[in-house]
């Protein structure tokens, strides 16, 4: 690696994100993007900000938190919006959390959260997880310092259930430390939010992206909400790294997205009843597989590797996520399309495992 | 402040940009925006992309990097883009900065690197100013570590002729130090770009924006161009941060107001005559200013105080920056709009410099 590159960059491990390939008639199912389009209200946002380009965003996203804030029933001061809940995540890294006193995360979850760690020089402590790819909450508790949790999580699709959040805020509280709950994927499941929880927890906050359930990973649009004062943190490190994260087009599509919420109830309804048909199609077939509350499920065949499941759909243009890595090396993490895209998934894997018997 | 923040995130002390009011009928020189709009081939662009919003973006920009490749005559795997260019510039300090030698930069210039600096804990250097504001180039050569300057500087407007670039460059070169050059404003001068050296000096990395030379200040897009070894430092530094910083419509507006050449110089050449004439007028009024390379003036009257010129142009509604700080606290740093907007800047100077007389 190059001599100047600092120590850091030549040492630090990135996160690698699903492919992205550009062949339009793969049927991708790898990096658990919506399969209905945004909103229709999303294109005439946009194109009303066209002629102000010229212009800087607002610098704090006003009009986009002020639609989180009324959808989510809080205070637009307890919202922060970023590129993707990725920014919004990594920034809580600096924010929250100190060079002297671990983070703690379960050992399976979203592999981020380990880069962040090391881009901003947070030591960290994994917890194993327990039978059934479950957190295990106690082990998280048990350390001094903050704790940072998907729930659902991923790549296991399995949520906690609100009492175990608060339980952990209120723990956390005790000890003084942040509690951050990544809710990528809340929506898919049957829990409420944490967010429900944060005007009694002021260590509690909680992310959200609108990449999956509005239809927008290609706007990057993120948010966090908690109380003033923890909002107020992200604020201060967001505008020492890069003021105006979040253009024009993305301010005023995500924001007519976040206003259509019959638009919204219609799409996540159809992914969920695709998803628990899907899911049944798989147990029928001999994949053991936890009950998804995501837009994906994350199954493994009872006989056949999963190796040889992930080479062979992708051999017929299905391209699914897999990760190498010891307890999950057979699972298989698979997206939630259409209904017509999981029939053809279905063919596919009835043929695969025909073939390998 | 919080108890729940880090000890750095009470610490840092934000960059603040120039203010962004909502009034619209404001003549808004304050942040270095374009007067005029972006091209007309944006728009068509970013409206082939809403279809696909519910896809992630391509991970490094590919498109955008190719039209910045053959526009500038180097390489694609020479060109980062990320969103605007203080996210590029920002992750310059942890791509190439080590927090045992100290980054030097002018004592004025763009004031988000020292924020940049903090919050990555690079120690830096500050070199004071040369009569007339000039940068002292011996004092930024005079450390062991990597230089980061802007050129045109910012707010002085001064540019560094190409040779003494090529110089820092080479000089750097023999410590096995980067130098970062900061570009944002280069297009609006005569001296032609360090890019002409990359292939020379593999410690030279070079910045620019899209906001002010494009007008696209809205869609936050920003690039770097160096030899492959300093892109790839860049890129293991995003994919530590957020996968995604450019969304789909700022690949696609971006890459179309990159292709668009003959709309480009058309605009530079407007926004450069307006500047001239309105130097020149400044300066029959008793204001003392660089010959600015930028899209804006650095100017302070000979005997008003610049405090009180910028409260009577606010009053008037017209908005522009002034720094409080020592050396520069007379300035105003005038964005050049419209020739009819600098038109009735004049007339309000006019009339405040009557007034104070």
């Amino acid at each position: 690696m190059s001599q100047f590159l600092s120590h850091k960059a030549r040492r630090i491990v990135p996160y690698v994100p699903g492919e992205q390939p550009k062949a339009e008639r793969l049927i991708k199912l790898n990096t658990n993007e919506n399969p209905y389009p945004p909103s229709p209200r999303v294109r005439e946002a946009m194109a009303a900000q066209v002629d102000k380009l010229r212009l800087y965003p607002e610098i704090d996203g006003e009009t986009l938190r002020a639609a989180i804030a009324r959808r989510e029933g809080v205070q637009m001061d307890q919202v922060f919006v970023g590129n993707g809940s990725d920014e919004v995540l990594s920034l809580c890294f600096p924010a929250f959390f100190d060079p002297d006193c671990p983070v703690r995360f379960p050992e399976i979850t979203y592999t981020f959260y380990k880069v962040y760690a090391e881009l901003f020089d947070i030591p960290f402590v994994t917890t194993p997880m327990q039978e059934g790819l479950r957190v295990d909450v106690e082990g998280l508790l048990s350390g001094e310092g903050p704790v940072i949790l998907a729930n659902p999580n991923a790549p296991t699709s399995l949520a906690l259930p609100l009492e175990e959040i608060e339980r952990m805020a209120a723990r956390q509280l005790d000890k003084g430390k942040v509690l951050v709950v990544d809710e990528a994927y809340i929506a898919f499941g049957d829990q409420p939010s944490a967010v429900t929880l944060i005007q009694r927890y002021p260590n509690l906050l909680v992310t959200r992206t609108m990449s999956k359930d509005h239809s927008l990973a290609g706007l990057r649009v993120g948010y966090a909400i908690a109380q003033r004062p923890l909002i107020e943190g992200l604020i201060r490190v967001k505008d020492s790294f890069n003021s105006y994260p979040l253009d024009r087009l993305a301010i005023a599509g995500a924001t007519a997205a976040i206003e259509d919420e019959a638009y919204f109830a219609l799409r996540l309804q159809q992914v969920k009843q695709t998803r628990d048909w899907f899911y049944e199609a798989l147990i029928q077939r001999g994949f053991v597989s936890p009950r998804s509350s995501a837009n994906f499920v994350f199954a493994k065949h009872a006989t056949v590797p999963g190796k040889l499941i992930f080479d062979q759909l992708r051999a017929r243009a299905i391209l699914v996520r897999r990760f190498d890595k010891p307890q999950i090396e057979d699972y298989l993490r698979i997206t939630i399309g259409t209904q017509e895209q999981m029939e053809e998934v279905l063919r596919a894997l009835d043929e695969i495992l025909a073939q390998a018997r």
